[in-house]
């Protein structure tokens, strides 16, 4: 490797004193613009290299954020970091990110990991199997902000931002039976995520309010793949009698819900309605088209990261203590998957 | 923000002696196992950080290695990504990732920051306009390795890790051929980008292999998002006499093009057989399914962190800049929605 550029290098080679190059690169108001441009070119040319990591040291922040999510490749998952990484490059902020994997061990070690590394504040999509959040007493004792997204921990005082999960799985509910379904399946993925616990309040509540008993029977847990489709249609058919109406916690697994059950001749919406989650380009391609919920990924993100810098930059240090909860709007999406009724869509 | 918590404090709080505190903390065998496990928990209770911070600025590396990628938001990219993470969290590295958004400037600015932070290596997807690399010299200059991934700098000295595009190109164009379409279209994108041009490339290749002659008439410019199928169905309708076969460079848009061409009553792949590129879960769910080529992501990203790392820990320094190419075996499915000739197939 090199020697390290330093401004003495630099001042060397232009003929002019190391205080001047200092100040020009530090767009110190005494150094004319021309001569500016000269030290720039020449830091360029010579490979210089701002010291950042010496003054983060200095200042005890690194500029750094840290993310961790429970997978890399997931549709939602990545439209949230599009939206933070946004937000944070334009704000000046690199993005740390790793995955749990679903791990609650692999959560604690990259928190463990970001800790070292000086995170300047760390957001978080919790996996699967976390029930506990010490591992972010270390952030919390630091002062380092940490904010929770999508996955969150009710018992911090972390904020989190969510949309109305209870909300969009009532309203996805009541749609099917506005839509004369009487006999509902739910299929959703691990309860100890707050999402998927959240939809199942909000389908119970909506069969409640509307006379309809709520049975353990019709309800599905899954991984929520594209594999889990064909095995969820078995056991629909499998029901006696079979269920006029589906809602299936997400669109991947809703669409291959519906091909299996077409390959098996039921006729979708006729025979059993159908409805999704997250707007997924799948949720569109899919025939007929799914009824889901959009779930506004992207904005997520921004928001997410919006407050987290907010916080940062903001010496009262009061913006997130104050707010345990940003909840963004939802909406479900109306299309032929689950309209028995046509003429009342 | 508190006070940092030394070995002192630790040493302190336990009655023993900074020495032994700092043996214990980076695993010395002259530090018993029982005072080992006690001085591990007062350090994890009183929130120690081990200071990698300071160490890393005396090591001059970070142990954090950047990725510039054109959209975070991207099936396939976020795939790479989940296989890059699995592959340096496994090895102690961090990630820091940005997106161009298929910006020049933006890959320009993001890879300076990079530099400034001092990043041990660098992987890059380049954006759809660049067509310089010399944003990358001063990591050259630096002896800070940089690796190309999917979309690749032809003119640098750096490794790309890439599939044979116009080998994948050729192969589908083939396919098609082999079928019986006498007229195929290709939909592309941005021929400054390599995979697109490579597997152009492929497509002329293939139909003057089999005595077809090739138009330009019959190569179609697009976005290639899932808004671009209708226009594209609408052009390939308004051809005279209309294609038999249709070549679309990634599936969201394929199966866009599928959906807007069986709206008008055309029959897939009756009238006109259809291949994609990417085998993204869409091309499992549309109907008829799609035929496509495999293209593995998350191997690709495993791949080129892998390589990246070992040319890190190399005293030898040699490992990259002996390979200019590491070629990824891809592969084309074939499914229903090309196949005119279901005997054959």
């Amino acid at each position: 490797m090199n020697k390290e550029i330093t401004i003495y290098d630099i001042a060397k080679d232009l003929g002019v004193s190391p205080t001047t190059v200092s100040r020009a690169l530090n767009d110190h108001p005494a150094v004319n613009t021309k001569t500016k441009q000269r030290i720039f070119e020449a830091a360029d040319q010579m490979g210089y290299r701002s010291n950042v990591f010496a003054s983060n040291l200095r200042r005890k922040s690194t500029n750094n954020i840290g993310i961790i999510v429970p997978r890399l490749n997931s549709s939602f998952q990545s439209s949230v970091l599009a939206g933070m990484e946004k937000v944070a490059n334009e704000a000046g902020f690199n993005l740390i990110i790793s995955q749990s994997l679903e791990s609650y061990e692999k959560e604690k070690a990259n928190a463990r990991s970001m800790f070292n590394s000086r995170v300047d504040g760390l957001l978080v999509s919790l996996a699967g199997n976390t029930e506990k959040t010490e591992h972010f007493q270390a952030f919390m004792d630091k002062g380092i902000p940490v904010l929770f997204f999508d996955r969150v921990a009710s018992q911090t005082g972390c904020t989190g931002v969510i949309i109305d999960n209870r909300q969009a799985g009532y309203n996805a509910t009541k749609h099917l039976i506005q839509q004369g379904c009487k006999h509902i399946v739910h299929v959703l993925g691990n309860l100890n995520i707050n999402v998927y616990a959240e939809r199942l309040k909000g389908y119970k509540y909506a069969l409640m309010d509307h006379d309809i008993a709520f049975s353990q029977d019709n309800v599905i847990h899954s991984d929520l793949n594209e594999e889990a489709g064909e095995d969820i249609a078995k056991k629909i058919m499998a029901m006696k009698p079979m269920p006029d109406g589906l809602f299936v916690s997400n669109d991947a697994c809703a669409a291959s819900c519906i091909r299996s059950l077409k390959q098996a001749g039921i006729a979708i919406p006729g025979d059993i309605a159908v409805v999704g989650f997250n707007n997924d380009v799948i949720s569109r391609l899919i025939e007929p088209n799914l009824t889901t919920t959009h779930y506004p990924g992207y904005e997520m993100g921004e928001v997410a990261m919006k407050n987290l810098i907010n916080h940062l930059s903001d010496s009262t240090e009061g913006v997130l203590q104050n707010t345990n909860t940003i909840t963004l709007r939802s909406e479900l999406i109306i299309r032929d998957s689950s309209l028995k009724k046509k003429s009342e869509a």
